[in-house]
C-alpha cells in the first residue's frame, strides 16, 4: 500500500472568525497530500505526470471527513495519506491529520482518472488508469 | 423542515488547472448556504446571532459529499439547503447543487453549537442549542 | 469608458480570526469584477471569450490597493469597476468597493492579454489585444 | 533590518484554469511570510504574541505588487521578507518571491497594529506599537 507523510502548519489564512481552521482548508491540504503521494509513486511532479500520461487530472467524486479536534493558526500538524484501493478508472485514499499525536481530522476520498473529451477539450471524462500507473499504484511504498 | 435556496455562479477563482471547480470551493459555498439558512431561521445576520446567543460558531464535525457533474467558471448554479435533523447540541444539513436542473454536487454535514471555553477563550466546546433557537430550527420554513 | 457595478456580500469564509475580511479575498472579488466587466463588454461569458479569441487569460502583472475600512461577514458591499486604460497588449482597471456608500477598499491593476506558447502550451506569453476586442474596450459602457 | 526567508511550493490549489498561480494566492503566502518574520522577531507564535501584547492583528492597509514570471504547480519558490520601516502604529514590509533564483513576484505592504474597540469588540482600531515590540522590530535579524 502506498503511503505518504508530510508535515505542515495551520496558518492565519486557514482560520475563520472563530479562530479555528475553516474546514474547507482541510480539503485543500488533503488534495496536496494526494498529489504528493502520487508524485512519489510515479517519480514525477504533477505537472509532469499529467503530461507523461496525457490526462487532465484526478478529480474527487466522493469524500467524507470527520473533524475531531479543532486546529488553530500556528499548529504544527502531520498528514498521513494512504492509497487504500485501486479500481479500473478510480482509486481511493485516506488521510489522517494529527496534532501532537492526536487525531484531529480524517477523510476518505474517491478519485477518477480524467481526460479531456476529444469533442470538447473543456469537458472531462473518466478513463481507465494506464497499466504503468496501476503497476506503481499497486506496489508498496518506496 | 427549514430550507433555503440560493443561486450563485462558479467563478474563475473557484476553478483549477483542469478548468473545473476545485472541490474544496464547494464546501465554502455550502458553508455560506448554511449561514443563509440559519440567518433566515433566526431573522438575524450571523454576526448578530453569534452575539445574540453568545456563541462562537457552528463548526462542521462531519461531512460527506458526492460530486457528480463538474461545474466550470461561468456556470450558474442553484443550491438547495435543508436542515434535516436537530439534536441537543448538534444539527444536520443537506445541500444539493444543481446546474440547469441537473444534480452536480450534494453534501450532508453535521454541525455543533460551540462556545468559547471560560478557561481559555481561544478554545471551543460544544454546548446545548438554546431553546429559542431549537424552537425556530424545528419550525417549517418561513 | 467601460464600467461595471456589482453587489456582493462578505462571507464567513472571507474573514480571518480578527473577524474582518482577510485582504487576499478582496483580490478574488476584484478578479471576478474584472471578468464581469469584460463579459459585458464582449457579450460573452469568460469560458466563451477565451475560446472565441483563442487566448489563455488576462493575468494581473501589477496591482496596488488600499484598504480603508475593514469589512466583516454579513456586510453588503458594492464594487464599481472601470477599464481606465488600454494599450497594445495590456489594459488597466480600477475597483472601488463601498459599504453603505463609504469607500472601504480600492485597487488598480494592470493585466496582459496572454496566449499559450506554441513550443510549450503550459507556458504563457503576452500578445497584442485583438482589434475586435480593442474596439469594444474603447467604447463607452453599454 | 529584520528579514526572514522561507521556502514553499506552489500547489494545484493555488492555480487557475490558465495553469498558473491565481495571484491572490501570492498575498496569502506573503501574509504567512509576514507572520513568520514577526514570530521570529518576537520569539513567539502569532497566537501567543496576539495574547501577550493584547491586540487583534496587524491588518494590511496598503499593498502593491508586481508579478513578473508566472509560477505553476510544483514550482519550488523562495520568499524573502524584510521589515523596511517602522512607524508609531504602522510598519512596512517587502516580499520577494524567486523561482530558481529569478524574481517571479514582489510586493510591499503597510500594516497597522490593531486592537479591538472597547465599545464594540467586533470593531478594530489602530494603536501605537508597544515599546517592547518596537525595540525588537528595530533590531537586526537574529
Amino acid at each position: 500500500m502506498l503511503t505518504n507523510t508530510r508535515r505542515t502548519r495551520i496558518e492565519w489564512c486557514d482560520c475563520d472568525p472563530a479562530g479555528i481552521i475553516f474546514y474547507p482548508r482541510y480539503f485543500e491540504m488533503f488534495d496536496t497530500s494526494t498529489t504528493m503521494l502520487i508524485e512519489r509513486a510515479l517519480g514525477m511532479k504533477k505537472i509532469e505526470y499529467l503530461k507523461a500520461y496525457g490526462f487532465a487530472g484526478h478529480p474527487v467524486v466522493e469524500t467524507r471527513a470527520r473533524f475531531r479536534i479543532p486546529t488553530r493558526y500556528g499548529d504544527e500538524v502531520e498528514i498521513d495519506t494512504a492509497l487504500i484501493e485501486c479500481g479500473r478508472s478510480s482509486f481511493k485514499l485516506q488521510h489522517r491529520l494529527t496534532k501532537a499525536g492526536a487525531l484531529a481530522a480524517e477523510a476518505a476520498e474517491t478519485r477518477v482518472w480524467a481526460i479531456r473529451r476529444a469533442d470538447d477539450p473543456q469537458r472531462l471524462q473518466s478513463q481507465p488508469i494506464p497499466p504503468a500507473v496501476l503497476a506503481r499504484f499497486n506496489r508498496d511504498s518506496p
